[in-house]
């Protein structure tokens, strides 16, 4: 079980028993135990600033579409390891797959946000006040998962998020992970 | 001579004998004469559309460097050719070294050209205005050099630019090609 449980949340084996004994056994409560505390671990290196990393190529289809993102991390040491080169070249696969436009939903102009809310609204008109403004709510965050890098669903694992796979790479590697931006070009698309 | 002379310039057999009698064998003259008709030749398939083509990566110093191009081309026959594809690597190998800013001169902000004059105007402060002129028009010429790919001195061969390096691939694969636009990615300059 705590074979399982390691496998399923990344995190270390004393940390894994403890989860268990927590939940009486239960591993789905174990991992979402795991996760959050991963989470709470993962947000206080937030801080910690990010010299060292990678920029990583992927290329799709024959030349039709080309990748670059750049990774922070703290170390040297941590930038040349397979875990985390292993991620770098997951985020490339993301953004060739999915054509993210920003890397967080704080990156999303004003202006876009609200041209957006503008279209839901405009959708719900006819409806109360209050509904009209949880739809255009429930939409925004709809357009965020599917815009902004972070929050994808992940295309190798579609239950994570970028971000999730972010947080757990950072509880794996022990070091602050800071996906810095992207490009991606696809042929003939500014002709 | 015709195959020094082939070598030399990218021609075909028949043009290289045609301008070897026409110099009187003097290789020098003759792949002077070449270019020249080479480039005439590749001015006229300038206004060609390039539909097919390669976005191609390049990462230098284990992801310290990454570079993505766009080369456009006539034929999907030609984009997968060996010839196209040595001139894309060589691009974006090009570009981590020597790190354009634009990819022409009419890609440079109207901005940075009054700029630049303004500081070479006060660098030749007090000489006569024509002086000042002419110095000042050198050293624009002398910044595109550095600061437009197509301009630039090709790393692998100085001799040529990489806009002559375009011209002899379009003489040799007979279609248009055009550098669309490239990115280059250096790990933390944007922190």
């Amino acid at each position: 079980m705590v074979k399982e449980l390691r496998e399923k949340s990344g995190a270390g084996m004393m940390e894994c028993k403890k989860a268990l004994t927590a939940t009486g056994g239960d591993t789905d409560k174990a991992v979402a135990e795991l996760r959050k505390a991963g989470l709470a671990a993962a947000q206080k290196k937030s801080s910690r600033t990010t010299k060292e990393g990678r920029v990583e190529a992927y290329i799709h289809g024959e030349g039709k579409i080309g990748v670059l993102v750049e990774v922070g991390v703290e170390t040297d040491f941590v930038s040349r390891g397979e875990k985390f080169k292993e991620f770098c070249h997951d985020l490339a696969l993301q953004v060739a797959a999915s054509a993210p436009r920003w890397v967080r939903r704080e990156d999303v102009p004003e202006a876009v946000i609200a041209q957006e809310r503008e279209i839901y609204a405009g959708q719900a008109k006819g409806k109360p006040e209050q509904v009209v403004e949880k739809i255009v709510a429930g939409k925004l965050e709809k357009f965020f998962r599917e815009t902004c890098l972070m929050e994808q669903p992940f295309v190798k694992d579609p239950e994570r998020s970028i971000e999730q796979l972010r947080t757990d790479l950072v509880n794996v590697i022990r070091e602050n992970v800071e996906v810095r931006r992207f490009v991606r070009f696809q042929l003939g698309e500014t002709e």
